[in-house]
């Protein structure tokens, strides 16, 4: 009887090892050869399933921003718009962990000399962008622009800060945080 | 007569080199023989100047961090303490270009896995923090603690934020977000 491949399982092993290569040394590092090597198996094992560089990259990316946003999509259910707000600026920085904060920022910074991840991310942040901007208008606060920037700002500079200071802040420290910027945006 | 060798540019050098390698591929790329082959010598004209890793990584980024800090220190000379926070902020967020905030950011991420990144980004940090505190207790919004923290978060956030929207916001639109943190923060 001849081996069975489960393709399923090696399509996620390829894309399991993007991600971790990327997040451990940047998408630089990121080669048909370096993810063969990571799931020990030949260049071809992987060209099998994708044709080249950039669609390893595309592949990889775009199920884990469509993981994120299904799941960011589940925590606002049922939420009016003030706390649909704040349920996906919460679920941005306070729903993941270190892992995928740092695999956040290793795309944001591979965005800037890869085409295929600046697409991507475009693509991610154009649902972002409609999801915020949509319930703020319906809020109104008196400058809806401002308000979205200095929500988007909040949740970069949020993911940030947690390594700056070598530690994510206590979720105490975080909620007064967002209390203050919801009072002061009169959301 | 004998070669001469500029001690103070080639240390310069391999200074620079560190930062670069970083900056393009993060810290764990930097080793001694990737500094060597960056400038194209042998590591023992590397290891005259430094003994270890360690000492390499150090030197290059305690050198960058007291250029930022001087640079900073400039940037408040004979301002009032409310002025002084604000130029703080536009210095960090303004005054710099695309690769001083990915060398920032490297820094940043470096210092999840490098202990010496970690201790000189800490060193940083307290001045820093120094500098931000005495200032916004001074001014004495309603909460001083809540004041800086989202001070701080502005920074990174804003930091991060020009990457992940593929380029910088103009300087009107961050100059209004900060208006907005500022009457927020009553400083």
């Amino acid at each position: 009887m001849p081996r069975q491949v489960n393709h399923e399982a090696r399509r996620t092993r390829i894309e399991d090892a993007v991600i971790s290569i990327a997040t451990e040394s940047g998408f630089a590092a990121v080669t048909i050869r370096a993810v063969a090597n990571h799931i020990g198996a030949s260049t071809s094992a992987v060209t099998h399933y994708v044709d080249n560089r950039e669609a390893l990259l595309r592949n990889a990316i775009r199920k884990e921003l469509d993981i994120r946003q299904k799941d960011a999509e589940t925590a606002i259910i049922g939420l009016d718009d003030s706390a649909a707000l704040r349920a996906l600026i919460e679920w941005a920085v306070l729903g993941s962990d270190e892992q995928t904060h740092r695999r956040w920022l290793a795309l944001v910074l591979g965005a800037v000399t890869e085409p295929v991840l600046r697409a991507e991310l475009d693509r991610f942040n154009d649902w972002w962008d409609e999801q915020m901007y949509q319930r703020i208008a319906r809020v109104r606060p008196a400058d809806p622009l401002v308000a979205a920037d200095l929500l988007n700002v909040l949740v970069d500079g949020l993911i940030v800060t947690g390594f700056d200071a070598g530690h994510l802040w206590p979720s105490g420290r975080r909620a007064r945080l967002l209390d203050t910027v919801w009072r002061a945006l009169d959301l």
